[in-house]
């Protein structure tokens, strides 16, 4: 039903040729459209990918967004006031904007008009109806339209495929999330590693699950930059959570893999390549590593919620106080 | 003298009509390159400015990376071996490539080939010849050649006329930094906010000044991004470095000021914007005052390093193990 939602969406903007595409959204909405933006730059030969925080966007006022452009923003609930006015801004500009929530009628689809796709809760619903599902094949979609390649056909093959083995990898890592949760529950900082789509998880893991649902300070770094500047931070007892897949930024993983085992005997490396992938082609299967580690750091969070008795749903701030 | 090199790559590049300019290096000359793509992001109706780390540039491969393609990379020594990778595989791939340095025929000049700029030091030389005036410069006079607009001229008027309140602010400053270094040389982390252009300097004091040169954990806070999960860690003594400049963004590194004042009483505000910038085009002014701010971020590390006795100079990974 998601799937047909985004057929839907795409076949309204078909025929239109667009110079630039954004993806606009705040926080974890933000983080899960990186991969697709990744894949954009990637294979995209027209539609010029840019990503950012929807406050930002409004605020920058890129000269190239206009009646040639394709905006596509994200809130879960649809009422991140950044995001909703980010969606009337890029309308005011004449944009064909497409807005992504998990709920039907909110503030964001009113502000964007008719181009709504109405995602699944990630806990219950299959990978392909998620909101890493859902922009994967927009932007696979949009590509397609102007560009006359297949990548919605194999984004989709490859989505039905990974579901399954997130269930299985979530049941396999259990016990492992747990151990190291509990190891690190009190401490200081935790780093997390990673490089091309994957990255969005380390920023995922540290901003929202460990900083925002946790209160441990947590310092998300690409796994490329590390060597320029981080890696000094590191030492024997440092807890490192070092996120890898089969992305064609791989490489910058394993380089950071084989300093971390030689200077802390703290890491936890959450490797989802060693999954079994097959069946999944080679050109889509980093993409979707990207959501089985997706899972698997909601379940360290959830275990390590539990260990420190520090429910997810406790916010000091967040829409509790003004800000 | 680096004004006219610069001007004289940019001479050789001129009838050329380039699709995508892309901005490629490691840690401190990756950030310093931020402010330049988001120059490039705001006013350039052609150029389609991208940024990317040195080996993930050469990961993703992306398909626009052709002989349409401008590629600016940086090295202060011009030998970081993934930025030296990178120039031969953009050259490769037909792009017109300049490299910047701050030495002559290093290895990188000499993938990159003719298009070379070398810039000075920053702790003697003038704004307008640092690596961050040459990048705006080199941005600026691209964006010219294709566009016909008259960025170089504002741009390196804006650099000459800034160069006195840096000056300034570095003797205006000192007691503070020193006063706030000595306040939190024992602390477990350090936070910095900023936004637009000023995020690039949040994240240098943090993964280069802090992280690098001092090992004290610090992370870098994007100020829109910061009311999506990070704010929640922030309680009573959480020490928070705000940068604040005037370009576009500078509301929300007012929201997060505002936050910060109720949350936390060890907070350092550095906002750039106080210091004189009559007789600077406003346009250009909130690119200048990020200028400030890395001095400024620069200085407090030095002194928070003479507090600590622990030199900037002190490594125990970087260029002395293998990795």
């Amino acid at each position: 039903m998601v799937l047909d939602n985004v057929r839907q969406v795409l076949g309204q903007l078909k025929g239109k040729t667009f110079r630039r595409l954004f993806l606009v959204a705040c926080g974890g909405s933000q983080a899960l459209m990186m991969p697709s933006k990744i894949f954009a730059d990637k294979v995209s030969k027209t539609l010029m990918p840019q990503h950012y925080n929807s406050n930002e966007f409004i605020a920058l006022d890129p000269v190239t967004l206009n009646e040639d452009s394709v905006v596509i923003l994200c809130s879960q609930e649809g009422k991140t006031p950044e995001t909703v006015k980010a969606a009337a801004f890029a309308r005011e500009k004449g944009a064909s904007v497409i807005t992504i929530a998990m709920v039907d009628d909110s503030l964001l689809e009113k502000a964007g008009g008719s181009l709504f796709v109405k995602y699944g809760y990630y806990e219950t619903c299959d990978a392909i109806d998620t909101s890493y599902g859902v922009m994967y094949l927009l932007v696979a979609g949009l590509i397609d339209n102007q560009e006359g390649t297949n990548h919605f056909g194999m984004m989709s093959e490859s989505l039905i495929k990974v579901n399954p083995v997130i269930q299985k990898a979530k049941k396999d890592w259990e016990e492992t999330l747990t151990a190291y949760g509990e190891k690190n529950k009190d401490a200081k900082v935790i780093y997390s590693l990673a490089a091309g789509t994957n990255y969005s998880q380390s920023y995922v893991l540290c901003n929202c699950y460990l900083m925002e649902m946790q209160w441990i300070n947590a310092i998300p770094i690409h796994a490329g930059e590390f060597f320029h500047g981080p890696f000094e931070i590191i030492e024997k007892g440092s807890p490192v959570i070092l996120l890898m897949g089969c992305d064609s930024c791989r490489f910058l993983e394993e380089r950071a893999l084989e300093f971390c085992r030689k200077y802390t005997d703290n890491l936890l490396v959450i490797d989802a390549s060693k999954c079994d992938l097959s069946g999944i082609d080679e050109n889509y299967a980093g993409y979707m590593t990207t959501l089985i580690l997706n899972n698997l750091c909601r379940l360290f969070c959830k275990k390590i919620a539990i260990t420190r008795n520090h429910s997810l749903d406790i916010r000091r701030y967040m829409h509790i106080v003004e800000y």
